[in-house]
């Protein structure tokens, strides 16, 4: 199953997706958060898409694109955790994974503007993959890290570098502007993902290819993520966890590295998740 | 006003505190989050309390004080925030806030236990002043900054040096732990507190004093910190921060660090908002 949410920004609801089109479940009346997940809803969903699918709406392909899931009690990313990408960025290949936050704010949709901060020269891409926790997960093994998972979706790490590098210690500032979490095009339930540890992904900028690589080049696979930060925080139903981006960022190029600026267009995709675009605009208060 | 809440985790209802009594605003209808913030709840709060007094229900003294907010979208912390604490821990006075995130599933009550987390032979303590933001910002002036604060609350940072410095590069591993923010034991509401940026805080450790400083100390004042962290995310209503803490933590410690252990018993507060009290307890699968 593939969930998807649609409609403007505060007011958006949920769907899923069919083969290229989109069905309205606003019916189901819960929206896809903590609670949803918590209490079991993936498989009610699937209940009711079965049950309903005659009479499921269609959504007008006029409609936005949300984030395929609600905002979350958190959002945790993994730094360097690609050998190449780590290389790229100067940085040594960590020995555990490296842990930041980005602010749950960030959140948008895929097909979303990505808005360039004001006083930003260095804002950055970042294709990962994303897992969404499916229930409360606290001192997990990596034998049953996969248990704990909903599904996975296509994220976009925007990373401004000076933010984050040169501004004071912490990566965090770097990482939270609006529109710095485009997520999805939807959600794919765990079951239809092989192997997430084997899957393709890619960026291009102005249809330029600048990433292009596979998640089984992870230096922490999805279980070991899971579990290691399993053991200094509780992880909630709905949590978004995005896996780190391999080499090919702006701040990696050589001989210079090159930013983002007003008109850039950044698509994205990983094997089995879809695929997503940006424009890049800038900051209008 | 002074904002509470109570009963047992995941089922903690409000109230306000008036002289040292507790009295019960369920009746009221919503919980101290951030609907409550952005749509006016503390005016409407204070009518109802006006007009209901005489009806509020007495809170038993026997019920657990909880976190005097409800889980917000983020807990934001500065770091060496204080010249002396930066200077105990071998840090360079930052030139702009350093900024970290902690997980909301860190939020307890200003009396419950902190928990020593597995593996932990480092947790320390942070006697800190905490804002909570009445109402949404973004690009904030420093002159307008208090116009978004709802209130002032107690706060204690917890911290695991070890997971904060020596497991892999970021600090949000080492503040994260469930127990690590125990809050309040209430919100006084920003017209109770006349000047924010100075204020006597104090922590003690079984009855020794460890931290004893003022906020009029602070590097970057509570308008700073405000306006800088708005330059870099949306702050929501409801969201808290923590301004740093001052020197005399465990890590600060001469000749040796000390830290905490099942037993010790942790006391702290700031002038105008209470006193709080954990004991250290270890870990209990």
């Amino acid at each position: 199953m593939k969930l998807i949410r649609f409609g403007q920004p505060g007011k958006e609801r949920t769907g899923v997706l069919i083969g290229d089109a989109r069905y309205d479940t606003s019916a189901f009346g819960e929206d896809y958060n903590e609670a949803f997940f918590e209490h079991n809803g993936l498989e009610r969903l699937k209940e009711f898409v079965a049950e309903n699918t005659a009479g499921l709406p269609k959504v007008d392909e006029s409609e936005r694109w949300a984030s395929c899931v609600a905002r979350p009690s958190k959002i945790i990313c993994i730094g360097l955790n690609y050998a190449l990408h780590a290389k790229e960025t100067n940085a040594p290949v960590p020995k555990e994974p490296v842990v930041f936050f980005k602010s749950t704010t960030a959140l948008c949709g895929p097909f979303d503007n990505v808005i360039i901060p004001r006083n930003s020269v260095k804002t950055d891409w970042e294709v990962e993959l994303a897992v969404v926790i499916g229930k409360k997960a606290s001192y997990v093994e990596e034998a049953d890290a996969l248990d704990y998972v909903a599904g996975y979706a296509l994220h976009n790490d925007y990373s401004e570098r000076e933010f984050q590098i040169e501004r004071g210690g912490q990566w965090v500032k770097g990482k939270s502007c609006d529109t710095f979490a485009p997520l999805g095009p939807f959600m794919a339930t765990a079951d239809e993902i092989a192997d997430p540890n084997n899957l393709n992904l890619w960026l291009t900028v102005n249809g330029k290819e600048m990433q292009n690589s596979t998640t089984s080049d992870f230096i922490f696979n999805i279980q070991q993520v899971i579990s290691h930060l399993s053991q200094f925080m509780t992880l909630l139903p709905g949590d978004v966890i995005s896996t780190g981006t391999p080499a090919g960022v702006g701040l990696g190029q050589k001989p210079e590295p090159w930013y983002l600026k007003p008109g850039d267009v950044i698509e994205l995709g990983i094997e089995g998740l879809g695929t997503s675009k940006q424009t890049a605009v800038a900051y209008q208060p």
